[in-house]
């Protein structure tokens, strides 16, 4: 075959494959809701333009159909897979970033997870959330500020965590309440409470994503991290995390990608003969405290 | 706020959302197997240019979660919702294009839908497919050939339509085996047999491949078709179709993207009087006659 018509076959194959793209997105065109039209446009696009530059194989094809079988068959009312999938693929996370514009020096969002619960119990400025959870004690608090450095009295500011196991409470067969409540910010912005020393934990990962994270050598375990999900009116809620300053897990990496450098927190060791903040007795037992100072954007 | 800071804090934003990107394909360097590395990389990448480009809101991800959820859920032994999703996007008529690059005059190649049966029987050259399935008769002949203009004897040709219902044999309770044989080609590479003339029919659309095709304005209807996989030893195997001049649903799309304009053929119907062309006796119906010559590449 000569050079030329080697050419020719190239731009040929080029051509069709082109061709292909763009009879697919012209199928959507009658699409009435302008905006799913746009989407699917899109994600067209994006999933042929893949296709194109990995030349897919064949095989790798039905791995992929045998892999996304899995992860639904394994999704049920308590284990949600396809969220797992967009969370290791950082899919999530840039979802949020997108959602959550930078405005001034707001405070970053990061994932909500799956373990926020509606109902947690509201507790007083400088109250407990551990709720019998097992772990280091922990004084976190911080101002709510607005980005023009208002104060921002009355906002609820939801809080969870893990215990020192690794579990939420919702993650035990018992109906227990632990790690989790939530507070209100005081006449002058102020916030403080009791909680646990985050530890870090896998996600689940004796599935398929587990499998995939293990292909990959990647490592499921997250971060050592603390919820925070602040809401008040007039500005954008607030969902993100704080982290625990030399946590090794950081070099490691976090499995979902939460991890902004804005939001790693020093918890500073104390011995337990120091005193507490709010003079509680924690029996001899050493702990730590953490400031975070957060800072709301306006509502768009 | 000032035109300068508005400018910065876009510039903040598209950094925060690219360097997030570069994290996620980071954590894939240390996949063992390159190929897997280089396929999750490049989805990550086109994933998250897919979120990006189309600013995907928060609600639009809970939709896209929840779609994912049922098309798992309705997946079964029987149902392969993943494989309709792939085909409806065209994504597996884009792998197939990327798999069967250009060569020569070779004929095109498209989807193989879900439909084959290994254990088809053998039927003599002029030999009836239809083992029983209604519809009108449909002589079809022609060669095998290679690029170079070589016959190809010997040539494995399978064939299989559905019935003038829209339905293969498979998609009855009944153990029939209809509408699917497999010939060889002669010693100067001709072949010949009576089917079916194809007639269109919907894809399964009672599920959410179905809702999102309604939602987007778009038929579930599949191009009259007579499916084709032809192997002979040294070429490359050819799966493939071929589709009836003047069907109206060739201006409205196939469902699945498999048309190719060098695999639409004229179906040339021919009055009951009208002797055939082995001598058959059709009972007084009409019939319809296409010529379809294939060409194979050569293995690579």
């Amino acid at each position: 075959m000569s050079q030329h018509s080697e050419m020719t076959a190239q731009q040929e194959q080029a051509r069709r494959e082109q061709e292909l793209t763009e009879q697919v997105t012209a199928s959507f065109v009658d699409t009435e809701n302008p905006r799913l039209r746009q989407v699917m446009q899109s994600l067209v696009t994006h999933l042929h333009a893949f296709v194109r530059d990995v030349r897919l194989t064949e095989d790798e094809w039905n791995s992929a159909i045998e892999f996304l079988t899995e992860v639904g068959h394994i999704t049920d009312d308590r284990r949600q897979e396809f969220i797992l999938l967009s969370d290791v693929l950082g899919v999530s996370m840039q979802t949020i970033a997108v959602n959550n514009p930078v405005a001034g020096e707001a405070t970053e969002a990061t994932v909500f997870g799956p373990f926020f619960v509606e109902t947690a119990p509201e507790i007083p400025i400088g109250g407990d959330i551990a709720g019998g959870a097992a772990g280091e004690p922990c004084w976190v608090e911080g101002t709510v500020t607005d980005t023009e450095g208002n104060t921002v009295p009355g906002a609820r500011i939801e809080v969870w965590e893990a215990d020192e196991d690794g579990f939420y409470d919702v993650q035990y067969d018992d109906a227990r309440v632990s790690g989790r409540a939530h507070l209100y910010s005081d006449d002058q912005g102020r916030y403080a409470f009791w909680g646990l020393t985050p530890t870090p934990y896998p996600i689940p990962h004796d599935g398929p994503v587990g499998a995939m994270l293990a292909a990959t050598g990647r490592s499921p375990v997250r971060v050592a991290h603390l919820h925070f999900m602040v809401t008040a009116e007039r500005y954008r809620t607030l969902v993100t995390h704080i982290f625990v300053e030399g946590d090794p897990q950081l070099e490691i990496g976090d499995s979902v990608f939460g991890v902004k450098d804005s939001l790693i927190k020093t918890f500073a060791p104390q011995p337990p003969e120091a005193p507490t903040p709010d003079g509680r007795d924690l029996a001899g037992r050493g702990w730590t405290r953490a400031r975070f100072d957060i800072v709301l954007a306006s509502e768009q």
